[in-house]
């Protein structure tokens, strides 16, 4: 296996021979292959895609090099999970596992860091003080036994080729690849060793694939890997043309994702966790429909059982719960400088993929691995699309640190925000279309 | 400037910001970009390309990274370099760089090592015993004012940015792109500080670009470079669709090329050293018309002034041009092999590249950057295109050390002849056509 040689196959758009494709994989983990190359080539599957038999050797490739989820080591019930392909403002996954948990489910969830303009899970949760998202998996099982769910990173036993070509995607705008977005997802789910899962495919300008044409062939690719290795995998796609919620930002977002618990919070947040709730209900066999699902999880969320199942959570995993009952919330950031409307109008277009680079000048995101995150900054919207507004009126509040970072942060999130004379559309609907590998259905 | 973003542009096809594009090749010197990201890059403008301002943007760059050679150092006369793309047995500076100083030119020759299935001018002149290759600029300019002619390797000095930017490409699969062809030679000839550049652009299957439409794009683009810059440029298209003269590998090259300048040799080595020569003379304002220029060329390599020119050069350079007057030639290999036609009948074609991948198997060339060469490997061809073979008939004569790869290079030398009943064609003509900004002529 000559690397380059391999690079120039890709670029070409041959076929790969998969024990030279396999030869190549490990070599990356051995040295053999250097970042250079691997990102180069990455760059021509961004261009030349990956046949069906490529990915099933790159997707194997990413389980071997680690280890799977011990299924006896977890407590009995239906394993399940959801799994996001990233937005702005997506705080799904906070409320969800623990909503999922009360439901009767196991949730072992892997979730990941920040990735170009959208937020991580991980990073979310690390704002609040104390959390540990680096646990042993020993200690994954321990919580998973005691809450029915946890919530952790990528272990150096998950997948480790997917977490290094994860982290290497992330530097060189590789990431948005159908075929490396499928074996990066599917690689860390089918190593949690499941029984179901749900995943939420996002579409618009703030989604990394932006299409719904996109949206589905991903969607369809990955229930494709699920039934090719006995999983079943329902797809779930949902609106990114706009930002989810009103919150943007890491404590903000934690904050948000308390409301939601509570039973309150924005429409389109509680209406998206419950869905994904009762999708993951009917694959774990708790749920006869969708609806009888929905129901479930709206009344444990109107009952304060599924804030309680997250606040135990967040002890398990050594965080101080404190900030949600004192309600005092997490730490602030030292300011806060609301944004006003330039014109009068009414509101056409909020655009996540701004926001989300807005929030990554603003400290509040990475552009190199290495960078730590002020979990502080951040943004809350005070407007939504299509809503009239009048000039000086505040579009949204910038939280933050350092004059330079909040000027900037100012005049992106303005540059975000599209008023026109009147809104031709409200966008797309929430949830456009669902799918499985059993029954497609389309909603949108 | 965030590198990934910048990326991202260029994989969208988008135009980039000269300043952000500024800010990222400043970046990637400093270590704000790393490689992989650069390769990232490199292998999106393989599929997308580079506009007119974004290449004048790296060629600028790759020149201001380092030195530009000062005029004042050297001797009076118009500086006038030529540039090859690259082939197999093209040993034509040899002769060429001190016929044109004998014409009356100054000719700063930087020149490159082997590439792939190419072979290196540095490389060759290497094989002479002594000859120093890698010199200070000091040096260099003294060389240029005792002989007119000075032939170096790309110092640090001169476009550190391209030298990186080459061994990057080099191992991630992203050299064959005709921007960045463009930009690593023109880069490097502009700092060369000169009043006129010939180019001459392989076309055939031993060319790296091997059809005539992407040489002649290629050539289109540097004559467009050099103009925007001030330079006159003017492109030959020659053939490689055949190997260059008889002698294939470092010394025996440099012994052709000996006899090349005694007024022998091969005729297609003759020929086009003689063409290039004249456009080196009409773009230094040497001859009023190319006839004069060969006129010219023709009568000081019969006389031996352009032999004799060669040997200062040799020696001003450490080397001891004794092997030019003792007919004894440069140390030969230590095995002498013929390769014999296995079937009567006419030579349709010798493929250049296998000949090439042939040397680099023999020790003649390599694979990594940090390999020796052999200089005594090499072949020597006994029949051209439409000659008519019996069996038995010596091909070529393989010039090497190991019986292993003896053997080997026996076997890929004979795969490299086509014997057929008839030849449909002679091949390319030497020089299919000549392209400058102010007048573009077709030969073909």
């Amino acid at each position: 296996m000559i690397p380059q040689r391999l690079i120039a196959s890709k670029r070409a758009g041959e076929e790969i021979d998969p024990a030279e494709f396999r030869s190549f994989l490990a070599g990356y983990l051995d040295g053999r292959v250097e970042d250079s190359q691997m990102a180069a080539f990455l760059m021509a599957v961004c261009f030349n895609g990956l046949g069906d038999k490529e990915l099933a050797v790159l997707v194997d490739a990413m389980i071997r090099s680690g280890e799977s989820l011990d299924r006896d080591a977890g407590p009995p019930g239906p394993r399940v999970d959801k799994h996001s392909t990233g937005g702005v403002g997506d705080k799904v996954s906070l409320p969800l596992a623990p909503l999922a948990a009360e439901m009767g489910m196991v949730v072992p969830m892997i979730s990941g860091r920040g990735l170009g303009h959208t937020g991580g899970t991980l990073d979310k949760l690390e704002s609040i003080p104390g959390f540990e998202t680096r646990i042993s998996l020993e200690r994954f099982h321990a919580v998973l036994r005691d809450t029915g769910c946890a919530m952790i990173g990528q272990t150096r036993e998950i997948a480790p080729l997917d977490r290094r070509l994860y982290a290497l995607r992330d530097v060189t705008a590789t990431v948005a690849s159908l075929p490396l977005i499928t074996a990066s997802i599917m690689s860390k789910k089918l190593a949690e060793t499941l029984d179901g899962l749900v995943l939420d495919v996002k579409v618009g300008s703030g989604a990394f694939l932006s299409s719904a044409e996109e949206a589905r062939a991903l969607a369809e690719a990955m229930v494709r890997v699920g039934a090719s290795r006995g999983l079943e995998v329902t797809a779930v796609l949902s609106a990114m043309d706009r930002p989810l919620g009103r919150a943007v930002g890491h404590g903000l977002e934690v904050e948000e994702a308390v409301e939601c618990l509570s039973g309150g919070g924005p429409e389109d947040l509680r209406e998206l966790t419950v869905e994904l709730a009762a999708e993951m209900a009917l694959a774990g066999g708790l749920a006869a429909s969708l609806d009888e699902g929905r129901g479930a999880a709206e009344a444990l969320l109107a009952s304060g059982a599924a804030l309680e199942r997250f606040c135990r959570m967040v002890s398990a995993q050594g965080g101080d719960p404190g900030f949600v009952a004192s309600g005092r919330g997490l730490p602030a950031a030292p300011l806060q400088r609301p944004v006003l409307a330039a014109r009068a109008g009414v509101v056409a277009a909020v655009e996540p993929r701004e926001l989300g680079y807005a929030l990554v000048a603003l400290g509040g995101g990475r552009t190199r691995q290495d960078q730590e995150i002020d979990p502080r900054a951040g943004f809350r919207l005070e407007v939504q699309v299509g809503q009239e507004v009048e000039e000086g009126r505040p579009l949204a509040v910038v939280h933050g640190a350092g004059e330079d970072r909040i000027a900037a942060a100012e005049r992106a999130v303005a540059g975000a925000f599209r008023i026109a004379e009147s809104a031709d559309t409200d966008g797309l609907p929430l949830i456009l279309e669902r799918l499985s590998a059993s029954e497609n259905s389309r909603l949108g």
